[in-house]
C-alpha cells in the first residue's frame, strides 16, 4: 500500500494555487443532479467528545474520501484545539488508499468558507456596496478571505457581542485588505449591507425581518443543527429566493427546516444550489431582489477538496 | 497532530509477540457487558467494490476505533489483493489521532481466527483428537495456526472442493507442524473429528446434521452476511449449546439467523462468548455435549486488536 500522507502544513503550501471554488461548484452540480452517493453521517459519542464520519463518492469519479472529523471541547484547557479531522481518499477502481490528509480540520474549514463565496458568485447584487459579517470566529474570517475572489468589495461592517473580539478581528482582517468597521448593534448589519454572511453557532435569531431592506443577499452558515438558528423565518418568507446546498438535509437542519417548521415558508420554495450553477433554475434575476442562501455542508464539499488536494 | 503510521510489515513484525487472545477475550467480556459502544456499520456500495466502516468504543478505555475494510473482487485480475483496509486509532479524552494502521485487511483477519481459538479454548471437549477444517483459504489456514495455541491436536482432516487447493493447504500447514489429511467427502469431517471450524463462503449448508457425533464442537465462521449457511439448522437443533459473539447481530445474520428463522431454536437458547469467558454463563460441561459457536465478528475485537498492536 503505498498511500501518501500529507501534513496540515503541506495542504497549507498548496492550497492557495488551486481553483477550489470550480471543483466545490462541480460537487454541487453532481450533488444536485443525483450523481453523488452520500450515505448517513456516522457518529460516535463520548465522555468528552464527539466524532462524526461523512462519507462517499461520485459516480464516474477516480476516488471515495472519508472524512473524520472530532469534537472536544475541553480541549483548549489543556492547550489543544477542540476540532480535529483527516479525510482519506481511495480509490474508486481498486478500493486502494491513494493519500491520507492530516488537515485537523483544515479542509473541512476551507470548503465551509468557499460555499460561502459559491453562494455569493450566483445570489449577491452586481455592486456589492458593503459586505456585513455576523461573528468573528475562524468562520468570519476565512468567509471573507474567500469572498474577496468573487466580490469586488474590501468594506466591511462586522457585528459580533464582544468588543475584543471585534478589534481582533478588525486588526486581522485589515491584513487582509478589508476596511472593516465594527459593530454591536445587530441590526447595522440589515440596514447598511447589501450581501450578510452569518457564521455563529447561535441558538437564537439574531438578524431580524423587520431591519430587512430590498437588494440584499443573506447566507446563512452557522446553523447546521435542528436548534441552530441565525436568521428569523419572516427573512425566508420575505425572501424572493431560498437556497439551500442539499434539500433534503434542510428538512431537518438548519434555517430552512425552522422557516418549514413554523409555516413561514414551503418547501417548494426551496432552489439547490447546484441546479443554479448548472443553469437548471433560476437564481437572482433582479437587484433589488432578496434572496437567501443556507448551507449545512454536504460531503461532495470534502470530496472535491481531498480530491484537488490530492491531485496537486 | 504526531500521528505514527504503521505498515503491514511493521504490524508482522511485532505481532506474535502479543498476548492477543487475552485482550479479545477482554474485547467479548466488554461487550457481553453493555461497557462497548459500537455504532451501525456505514456501508459504500460501488460498482467495482464495496467499503464497510466499523467503529466503536469501550467505556473507560483510552482510545476509538475506526476501521476502514474494502473488497474489490476483480483486483485479483490485476494483480491486486481483493481485500483492504486499515484501523485508525484515536484518544478516546482529545480525538487527537494516536495511530494509523495500514494493515491492509491482515488485522481482520488475525482477529477473526483469534475469535475462533478463543471459542475452542472455551468450548472444545477436553481432548481434542482431531480438527476438521471446511475451506482451504486464508481463514482455514489462520484459524489453524491460532487453534494451535489453545488446542493441543496437530491432527488434521481439511475439507474442500478442489484437489489442487487441498494439496496446497496440505503442504503450507504442514509447515506449521500439522499432520494433515484431505478430503472431498464433507461427511468425514462431522465423522472424525470433535473440533470442526467451517471457514467458507457457503450459501447453502455443507456440515450435515445426520452425521453429527456427540462430543464435538463446531465453530463457523464463515457465514457473516444473512445469505450465507455452512452447518444445516438441524445441528443447532441437536447441539447442547449454542454460542455467539454478538446476540443482537447473530438476529441478522449467520447460522443463528438461519435456524431461528426456520425455527430449529429460539433466541433463548443463545449464548455469547463474552459470558462464558466472564464466568457469567455455562459452557460446556461435559465431553459428550455438542456445542457449537457461529461468529459473525464485532468491532470490539478490532478495538483491542488495534490498541494491542499500538501499545506494542
Amino acid at each position: 500500500m503505498k498511500s501518501k500522507t500529507i501534513t496540515l502544513d503541506e495542504i497549507k503550501r498548496v492550497i492557495s494555487s488551486l481553483d477550489l471554488i470550480s471543483a466545490i461548484e462541480q460537487g454541487f452540480i453532481d450533488y444536485s443532479s443525483g450523481r453523488a452517493t452520500v450515505p448517513p453521517i456516522g457518529e460516535l459519542l463520548m465522555d468528552k467528545g464527539e466524532v462524526h464520519i461523512k462519507y462517499g463518492y461520485i459516480q464516474g469519479d477516480d476516488y471515495y474520501v472519508i472524512k473524520i472529523a472530532s469534537a472536544f471541547y475541553d480541549n483548549p484547557k489543556i492547550g489543544l484545539p477542540s476540532s480535529n479531522g483527516m479525510m482519506l481518499l481511495f480509490n474508486q477502481h481498486t478500493g486502494e488508499t491513494e493519500c491520507i490528509l492530516l488537515d485537523e480540520g483544515y479542509l473541512t474549514d476551507t470548503r465551509t468558507a468557499i460555499a460561502g463565496a459559491i453562494a455569493a458568485k450566483y445570489l449577491a447584487p452586481e455592486n456589492v456596496e458593503r459586505i456585513g459579517m455576523v461573528g468573528t470566529g475562524t468562520q468570519a474570517r476565512m468567509q471573507l478571505q474567500y469572498l474577496k475572489k468573487v466580490v469586488d468589495c474590501s468594506d466591511v461592517l462586522v457585528w459580533g457581542r464582544g468588543k475584543e473580539k471585534l478589534s481582533k478581528y478588525k486588526t486581522d482582517m485589515k491584513q487582509h485588505g478589508f476596511d472593516i468597521e465594527t459593530t454591536t448593534d445587530i441590526s447595522g448589519i440589515l440596514k447598511n449591507c447589501n450581501l450578510i454572511v452569518a457564521a455563529t453557532p447561535a441558538h437564537e435569531p439574531l438578524l431580524r425581518a423587520t431591519d430587512l431592506q430590498s437588494g440584499v443577499h443573506i447566507t446563512a452558515m452557522g446553523s447546521d443543527t435542528p436548534e441552530k438558528q441565525e436568521l428569523e423565518s419572516g427573512i425566508l418568507e420575505q425572501a424572493d429566493l431560498v437556497v439551500t446546498d442539499s434539500i433534503e438535509q434542510c428538512m431537518e437542519r438548519g434555517e430552512i427546516y425552522k422557516a418549514i417548521k413554523t409555516g413561514s415558508i414551503t418547501k417548494e420554495k426551496v432552489v439547490e444550489l447546484g441546479n443554479i450553477i448548472a443553469g437548471k433554475a433560476e437564481g437572482r434575476t433582479s437587484d433589488d431582489q432578496i434572496t437567501v442562501a443556507d448551507l449545512t455542508g454536504v460531503a461532495v464539499q470534502d470530496i472535491k477538496i481531498a480530491e484537488a488536494v490530492f491531485e496537486n
